[in-house]
């Protein structure tokens, strides 16, 4: 059994606390949440503390906190003899004080609090100081999901960056197209099959492969006509995305003639 | 019962195909098919014909050939009575010969030949000339699907740039993302889940609403360090992008104090 104790009350703890709860080998000693926050989304058969000073001993100590809280939470955590982690997708590992055996259990999901998901197919994304910590966490995260993967903090911060693109610029995408719609007097419901479409197309395809539109198909007409309806931000995006799409898969095509 | 001819023998003409079949208000009398193209996807209870000169009398005659055949095509079906209808999007109702009872019905959605789909929730966008073959088309439209819009060729023309931002960009993001993971040697499988999440919160929350990451934050530290790991047309995209997350958020955020 792998003792482990939680630090946190927001989305990402509750998800984590039912998925510790469900697992066989793991006892979950404990939860530390300064206030109430969000109690009803938490089972109570854990203990829940309020104070740092109530920290009973672990193997593992999962912060789950928002990212700017985790430097001064691990400065008060020093004494402990566990292994400490964060959960952020964007924080380095180094970040948690030297003194404490550090590591990072970033689970690559964006999570709500009222939305129950299968924790299992989650990935987590782990990194130790060393292989002796690495076998131990590894074996907490197993217990926990069934996608593991192992990247330190400068690979952690390129995947950041990917997702960024992944998730909140594809989430823009979808604004702006709402946006165009309300100001057409359109209803955005005519575009939500086609997005989630999308979605699930890029779970079995790449997307270089899936990629239609009038710029890869360097349809100008189209796309003259389309930057005509267009202004400000949402003309330049057209633009700079237009002529990107037109210059990858171009190069693509080069490269594929050439080889 | 409405006597329905079905042109082409694509992706579209083979989940259409299907849908015909299905709906039993519906005559499906003849398919007509220039070559054998994707048989297999095709009900052979259905009569194909392959060439024009055999086209029977119908109530409709639905168009589902590429967008640059639409017009030419409709040139050589000048002598039909019937109400005739591209599928396109992007292409506007009075590229059909104005000799012809024209209209629109143009399934938002992306089809694979592969992918069987639930026609009924695909949506529907319809355009005639007249109420009267309105009447009947939105007839046609709803044995179908649940799903029907109105929408005139400016307006569908809109959409298709609305799509062009939910589809083909939000694509092109995932693209990015796959293309910086490939350079770091990470697994562009860690992502897959966050991109369904992505996608399937859009059908429940509008996405303004459901916009995170550092440009909504406004975090400039995280943005110039993952500035500092692009280049090229990423680095362009990034900048442009985050830019308009930034002042779309912060107008709505002073609208929002004025109101």
């Amino acid at each position: 059994m792998i003792k482990v104790v939680l630090i946190g009350s927001g989305n990402l703890a509750s998800h984590l606390s039912r998925a510790l709860i469900l697992a066989p080998n793991i006892d979950f000693v404990q939860r530390l949440s300064r206030n109430n926050s969000n109690s009803p989304y938490f089972d109570p058969s854990v203990p829940v503390i309020r104070e740092l000073s109530e920290l009973t001993d672990a193997d593992i100590y999962i912060l789950a906190v928002n990212d700017d809280s985790i430097e001064n939470l691990s400065k008060q955590l020093k004494h402990l003899q566990g292994l400490v982690v964060h959960t952020s997708g964007s924080v380095a590992m180094r970040i948690l004080d030297p003194q404490l055996r550090r590591g990072v259990l970033y689970p690559a999901q964006s999570f709500s609090l009222e939305k129950k998901i299968d924790f299992k197919k989650v990935p987590l994304v782990l990194e130790t100081e060393n292989e002796h910590d690495y076998k131990l966490l590894s074996d907490l995260a197993s217990e926990l999901s069934d996608r593991i993967y192992k990247l330190d903090s400068a690979g952690r911060e390129k995947l950041h960056v990917a997702a960024v693109f992944a998730n909140n610029f594809s989430n823009y995408m979808f604004y702006c197209a709402e946006e165009l719609c309300i100001e057409a007097g359109i209803s955005f419901d005519i575009l939500k099959p086609m997005i989630m479409e999308t979605g699930m197309k890029v779970q079995e395809l790449s997307p270089g492969k899936s990629q239609t539109g009038p710029a890869i198909r360097n349809d100008l007409q189209t796309i003259n006509r389309h930057l005509e309806q267009l202004k400000g931000d949402k003309k330049v995006i057209y633009e700079n995305i237009t002529d990107a799409i037109i210059k990858s898969f171009k190069m693509k095509e080069k490269n594929g003639k050439k080889l």
